[in-house]
């Protein structure tokens, strides 16, 4: 079939290391068969010169009595634990054995092996470090939403919806496959904020998701339903959605009862509760446990796990009172709940404290929470880092935070070891139909670095590049390609340099929906976000002493590093405290100082960064090039913009000259 | 029959000085027919217990041989000149004599003596200082429209449109009606930002203008419609709209002419052309004569006349550009074509350099044109002034500018005597089908006040505000009538307290469109709208000298007072001068100092201003009180937010405490 979606790293006629191996997948079962078609899909000439591969299901009955199961054996000594885990391995009875503990991660092998130009003496030994590797679509029904077709989507309308309705489901096999060949296991085709028309997926409308279900269910890969608390006064004739009226019990038992006879296997619920306007529990006075576990319960007969979101914070702050402080609010609201959750119960958890920032430091409540599942979540799409019009690549920004340690372990430890059986990570999508899936082309490396850290928090950003731009450009010249994951890796440091400084994050123009900057634009909002800058200094006080204590909410060690500015690192200095200008960073440099350099540094880097992209242009087709020029050109108009804004504000407030004379408007 | 909109200053049962007359309409003709059934309409059971009044049009032959053409032979000798004058006097022949020189100056003197509660031994003698007395509503034909069902409406959907179609035209009788009781002659019906849709109603959808024109027509008012310059493009199929393309000019006369056939006696087009994406002359290398030239000369032939806007100036500006000055723009454009326009053709010259600001000078361009015809452009409806939630009424504003003198003139005596035939004001509606018309109830005295300047340039805002008070409520008690005209007259000074300081502008929120404060909202923006503010000072510099220069557009009375610094009136402090805070006004107190105090002042204004209407709330009905009151919470909201906003931004900048030591949140 010829291919509906952009390929990303799934070119056709690609094999890798089974380069020339006739493979035989032994077993039964959709998840089988989808492997057997798509293989004849992505190879159809492919002649056994070479020799013979073979993919089993480690305890698969049909394969244990096919020629190759002493091979199989032997692997099977080899295979990790975990659910999703596999093995492949050089064979004297095949040329290769691949064996995996579940269908879909014989998907994940199979791709595993056509990324990779050989196998090596010692195979490949893969393991999830945790079982959720879920990907969030904000998809609405229809581009009249207010938030046009995807909530914060930067790569075209939706591939799931169009016009209110289901749109044709065969381009989506192919998007399943691509999700599958790292490791994606589950995910959500609706926005988390439930319109009317959405509320009713869990009712008349769940033929939709039985139709996208037979999809990805034949890729293993899990689909959930982002649910309306309010769904029994709206679906419903009730008058409430209190968790804890029968009623509303009752009515959800029996709703999620008929849903699953009509969409067997859902994978379950994620809720946005109590949150930016969203109905929740905290309407009738509850708790975000009582809330939970009332979807928990309905969930738990049929295997359904529930999803509830902590973004919960007031939206509704005066920007006169310092005492509140929105960095607080998650930690606030559940830290005193721990413990009290369903089994099938999951905290979905920002990796951060505020909103997906150019830098954030990680939210206190993952490094305390020890009697509650956790999720943790990230956002691929660029919402606040340049709205896939910039190259950004955030794999770094990833992997810092998953370094970040608080009370003896990493975050990337929490996600592997944290609490209970559900841990993992999700992140909200940054996909649609635009011709390169992803808007930017390059952005495709977001969405693929992603699968890889849930996969294996561990990863380091340069390896997942490297394998990227491998397994999407397997012909592409060394030099090319090291060029490419150069302008890559570097792209997040660059864009931050234009940005906001020092942590403080925001700035962004609210009128152009969080794009561009606008210094003051959330200054003297109701968001609680700020940064407080006068003639004097600038920065949030967060520490214990004079600040809102948000500090304190971190476990000793870290909170004790971030509230002195000794140790406190430079780039989450205006996070943690307001300093004057004057004040000097670890580096030498004051505040103002550093203000100044790094964005005209960052402006420089920029443009840099589109010059090394014209070195390396003519490797790629005309039509990516013409897309990542077009980018490129809006990303200096806009990191100029940015140069000039924050330089001319700052100047403007300190009366503070750039100590290298540099133009700066007045 | 049954009002169908709000009666406003025309309310049911009302006869004023013709209380107890039969009035006797003599002449004919569709004006003086719908004069007649008005009247049976509004005073169906009236009775001639005191006598009788006599109606007539001077030069009206039927009316010459009618009993009482001695008395109106008399009142004659009395009648001003100018073409809508009209006379109303106490008569022996018959007790009251009207006498008009057209039929629709006779509803006006109709509905003058309806307003009065005598005419007086004296009589009344009116007539208009200039022939042009509009409306523009800037209406789209859908809501879907990106600005709404109107753009810059803040009073419910379009009296017109909606959906794309023409409403009922019956409750726009009443509309009509109660436009000509104050003397409004020429009204346009859709926004002058002409979209597609929009585009037809010169071809395909003049049936709609000619059912309007049914209704207006009525009333004598005139119908002009706003047209789209592209319009041979969008509708014709030429690849051009270069004013001076012979295929462009034919396609002009042709569509004019078809449109004449089927609208006979439309008034004319009114034209927004290179303006704020706009297309217009500029594109072809032609000048804005060439582009007003063109229209106008398709519609000579059938006596229309073509308004062209003035609001010509760069919305892609670079604000790091300060040799750039928005302010320019009008007077750079259009001085040069000074003597350049058809006979026909009127520009229509925004009141001030700007758009519509709390305060603005006036425009140096009206003081200048000496050989071009043109019109002064007011905005009724309240886009920079508190968008109808705000209770801000504008008389004292018009007032102001009417009143300033550049050259030796008056702006009242310009419209009054400016150049050539065409000559008067035109202003954006504020209305819209909200239960009470204008949205906040009291804003009705902002649409009469401008009717009442246009009609006489040179009255008193506080005798409008006692006229309207009378006419909408004649029973009210007069000390309570008293306490509401204070209360609108001080409005517009309180609101401006609250909001931009010193005449400098803007400083609006872009998001919620032109509301709420937003110090650096316009500050780094394309719309050259700038205070400059540093940790030094604050404003725009627009000397001779050190600025852009714009002060030397005045005549060069004007321009000196303006330019120094001894003579500028504090209140346009900032629009002409950059200044340190320091810096003392007139009133002895420092600029920073000024802001502090006005705006505290501005806001406990805004308090006594809801208590004083708390006061008086009960002489009005409950549906009053209940839209009064709610704006009433909001206007207070708003004006602490601005209070705080201000007073923080400048505190911030420049450090100076508050020498009453108010409470300024950091």
């Amino acid at each position: 079939m010829m291919p509906k979606l952009h390929t990303a790293w799934l070119p056709r006629g690609v094999a890798g290391a089974l380069e020339g191996l006739a493979l035989q997948v032994l077993g039964d079962g959709r998840v089988m068969a989808t492997l057997r078609a798509d293989l004849a899909d992505l190879h159809p000439g492919a002649v056994a010169a070479r020799g013979t591969a073979r993919a089993w299901v480690t305890g698969d009955a049909t394969a244990a009595h096919t020629p190759g199961a002493a091979a199989a054996e032997a692997a099977l000594s080899k295979l990790p634990e975990g659910p999703d885990a596999f093995v492949i391995l050089p064979s004297g009875d095949a040329d290769l054995v691949l064996v995996a503990r579940s269908p879909r991660a014989l998907h994940h092998a199979v791709h595993t092996a056509r990324r990779r130009e050989t196998v090596g003496p010692e195979g490949i030994r893969e393991h999830p470090r945790a079982p959720w590797r879920m990907l969030n679509h904000w998809d609405n029904f229809s581009a009249s939403d207010a938030m046009g077709s995807i909530e914060r989507g930067y790569a075209g309308p939706s591939l799931f919806w169009d016009e209110g309705r289901l749109r044709d489901t065969a381009p989506l096999r192919e998007y399943a496959r691509l999700l599958a060949s790292v490791g994606i296991n589950a995910l959500t085709v609706n926005n988390v904020n439930v319109h009317a028309a959405e509320t009713h997926l869990i009712t008349d409308r769940a033929e939709d998701l039985a139709r996208l279900q037979e999809v990805f269910g034949d890729y293993g890969i899990s689909l959930l339903v982002c649910v309306n608390f309010a769904a029994p006064m709206t679906l419903g004739d009730l008058e409430t959605a209190d968790p804890l009226d029968d009623r509303v019990i009752a009515w959800w038992r029996s709703t999620v009862d008929q849903l699953y006879e009509k969409v067997p296997g859902l994978g379950g619920f994620v809720v946005k509760a109590d949150s930016e306007g969203r109905p929740g529990p905290f309407t009738y006075g509850r708790t975000q446990a009582d809330g939970a576990n009332l979807l928990a319960g309905a969930l738990a007969p049929h295997g359904g796990v529930l999803f509830w979101r902590c973004f919960v914070y007031d939206s509704q702050q005066d920007w006169r009172d310092r005492t509140t402080d929105r960095a607080r609010a998650a930690y606030d609201h559940f830290m005193a709940l721990d413990g009290a959750f369903a089994e099938n119960a999951i905290l979905q958890i920002k990796y951060g404290p505020m909103d997906f920032q150019v830098r954030e430091p990680v939210s206190p409540l993952l490094f305390s929470l020890s009697r509650t599942q956790f999720v943790v979540e990230f956002q691929v799409t660029q919402e606040y880092t340049g709205q896939q019009k910039h190259l950004v690549h955030l794999g770094p920004l990833w992997r810092e935070a998953l370094d970040t340690r608080g009370g003896g372990r990493s975050l990337a430890e929490v996600v592997s070891e944290g609490p209970g059986v559900h841990r993992g990570m999700t992140a909200v999508s940054n996909v649609g139909d635009s011709p390169f899936l992803t808007g930017h082309p390059l952005a495709q490396s977001n969405l693929f670095a992603f699968a890889r850290l849930a996969w294996d928090p561990e990863l380091a950003p340069r390896d997942v590049l490297r394998e990227w731009a491998g397994a999407t450009w397997p012909q592409l010249d060394t030099t090319v390609r090291q060029r490419l994951v150069d302008l890559l890796e570097g792209s997040w440091e660059t864009y931050e340099m234009y940005t906001a400084p020092l942590g403080v994050g925001w700035m962004v123009d609210p009128v152009r929906a969080h794009y561009g900057p606008s210094v003051d634009g959330y200054e003297y909002s109701r968001w609680g976000t700020y940064h407080f800058a006068d003639r004097n200094g600038v920065g949030v006080d967060r520490t214990a002493e004079t600040g809102s204590g948000y500090v304190t909410q971190y476990p000793e060690d870290l909170a004790r590093r971030l509230c002195s500015l000794e140790t406190c690192p430079d780039e989450y200095l205006l996070f943690f405290h307001h300093v004057p200008y004057s004040h000097v960073l670890h580096d030498g440099r004051t505040v103002i100082q550093s203000i100044y350099d790094t964005h005209f540094e960052g402006f420089d880097r920029a443009v840099s960064m589109r010059d090394s992209w014209n070195g390396i242009a003519r490797a790629f087709d005309t039509a990516m090039r013409a897309e990542v020029d077009a980018r490129f050109e809006e990303q200096l108009r806009s990191a100029r913009e940015w140069r000039d804004q924050i330089c001319t504000y700052f100047w403007r407030k300190s009366g503070v000259p750039d100590e290298h004379g540099r133009e700066i408007p007045r």
